[in-house]
This record gives structure tokens, C-alpha cells and sequence, in this order.
């Protein structure tokens, strides 16, 4: 099905039940080695650990690694969807993105310092036969829309529950 | 090598040299499908797809699953570090998180709905033998050290640079 018409589709269903909008995404997940940590996103299985020098084996992209590849991919899509829904023409897109880190934070040398990413930067070419403007147009309607970029730049509620296994 | 010793040998290595505490992460990515994302961090390569009803194949999980992958693993590993820093034993730890997001947002069906998540849970199971309050100290002692949820509940500056291809 072209995104053009899995949009409209999804325009008229939610304007007939408006419930059908919310979806709920869940991964599950367990620690299994000293910093390997087996997920599951449904039926897609992944594997997260932490390069040697942070304690780990290596084998696999570390978490904020994760976090990057989310953002990176989310943007790409969003591109393609946003390219359907402003009728720009889209043949493919590259992307680089990078986040600063300074470990004292995770480490809790100097409290004063973020735990996370303090800067992250995404370089984003598209490939295609229409204008600079036209793909800037693009641009700003994906970083008005991106799930991801939307997690990354603004403040998201999280509640925790912490159950002591019998 | 013990994380003890891991985290004293870093805390050593950046008083002396302050500049050692800076890491520069990177994931690069091209969109290669409709949905279909290859993406590489380091060495280690990830797909990301969207499921058939969002106009993939469901070649991998999506973005917004590898939001919660990262903050999921990231929450796992910190227990781990922070388990090891606080002197507190632990066996093994399972996670689950789960993400509500209104999809009128990513769509623009709906200006005033955020396109990233509305609220995340988290739901954690730590394995060991000591007492609930000693894991609820670890608990505290994680949320205020993780990279990842870091990311989630504070704002973080993306800086974005378009090249259009020649």
C-alpha cells in the first residue's frame, strides 16, 4: 500500500473512533550476563552490552548507542512519511548522528554533570531531484512530527516500580 | 576486571586528566526500503522497520521500540554499576517498559498532540538476597545516574545540519 494511502486511511478511522490513535509500545528485557542485557520488542529479539572498557563483551550496540540508532531511524522514516504527505519525491536519505557524553556523570564522580547526552548533532542528506527548499521544507514539517526527536528534545513522564523478586 | 576496580581506575584516569571523562558517541544510518532502516554503530549493525500496519515489513523493531531498548538496557546496566558501587549484591534483574504515544501527533492529524511518548512505566525486578529497602537504595541511587533516563525526562539540545545531495 502507497504511505499516501495508509495515511488517509488512518485519517478517516481515527476521525471515526478516536481511540484507535493510541498505541502502546512495550520491550522486556533481562540482564544476563555482567553488562549483557538480552530485549525483545515483540517478536524482534536484541542484544545490548557495553564495549570493554565500560565493563562488557561487546556484543552489541551499547544504550546510548540504542537511543542514537532510535533517533536516527525515526528521523528517516519520518522523512518518508512526510515526503508522501507533502508529495516531495524522496530516492533515499543517509544520516550520521552523534551525542557528546561525559562519564562522570554515570560514573557519580561530579553530580553537578548530566548523566546523559549533553549535545547531540544529526546530519541528514536526502537524495532526490527536488530543490534545497523544497527538502528544507521537508526538514522542518519531520522535526515538527519525529516521534524520537520529540523524546530526545522535550521532557517525558516516566513512572517506575521496583518489584523485589520473591 | 571487577567494576569496582573498572570505576576506580576511571575515577583515577579523569582527576588526572579531566578530558578523559569526554566520550563522542555515533551511529550512522540510510533509509534502504520503503521503512527500512541500516543503521551501525561501531561495528554493530541494527535494521529498524515499521510493522505492516505503519507501512513496513517488520524487518526489525521500530524506532520508538528502540527508545525503550535503550532506556530498558541502560536502566539494567546503571543497577548493575551502581550495585557494584553501593556494595549491594545482585543476582540478575528483568525489566519491562512500556510507552503510551497518540499517533495523530506523527501524523500531524493533530497539532496539539506531542508525537513522542505521553507517559513511559517502567517495571523493575531485581534478583538477589537482600532486603527490599537496600534495592529501593539502589533504585534511587540508578534514576539518578542513567544515561538513558536522563534522556527521557530532560530536555537534551539536537542541532541539525541538512546536505542535500550533489
Amino acid at each position: 500500500m502507497p504511505l499516501e494511502t495508509l495515511i488517509d486511511e488512518n485519517r478517516r478511522a481515527i476521525q471515526a473512533e478516536p481511540i484507535k490513535a493510541r498505541a502502546v509500545f512495550s520491550v522486556r528485557g533481562e540482564l544476563v550476563g555482567l553488562t549483557e542485557v538480552e530485549l525483545a520488542a515483540r517478536d524482534h529479539a536484541v542484544k545490548v552490552d557495553e564495549p570493554a572498557e565500560l565493563g562488557g563483551q561487546d556484543i552489541g550496540a551499547n544504550p546510548v548507542e540504542h537511543a542514537l540508532i532510535a533517533l536516527a531511524s525515526c528521523q528517516a522514516i519520518t522523512y518518508r512519511f512526510w515526503a508522501a504527505q507533502l508529495g516531495i519525491e524522496l530516492e533515499g536519505l543517509e544520516i550520521k548522528a552523534d551525542g557528546d557524553l561525559d562519564v562522570r556523570g554515570f560514573f557519580g564522580f561530579d553530580d553537578s554533570v548530566r548523566p546523559g547526552f549533553s549535545a547531540v548533532r544529526l546530519e541528514i542528506t536526502p537524495r532526490g531531484p527536488e530543490s534545497a527548499e523544497r527538502y528544507q521544507e521537508l526538514a522542518d514539517a519531520v522535526d515538527a512530527h519525529c516521534p524520537v526527536l520529540d523524546l530526545f528534545t522535550n521532557q517525558t513522564p516516566v513512572v517506575r516500580r521496583i518489584a523485589v523478586a520473591a
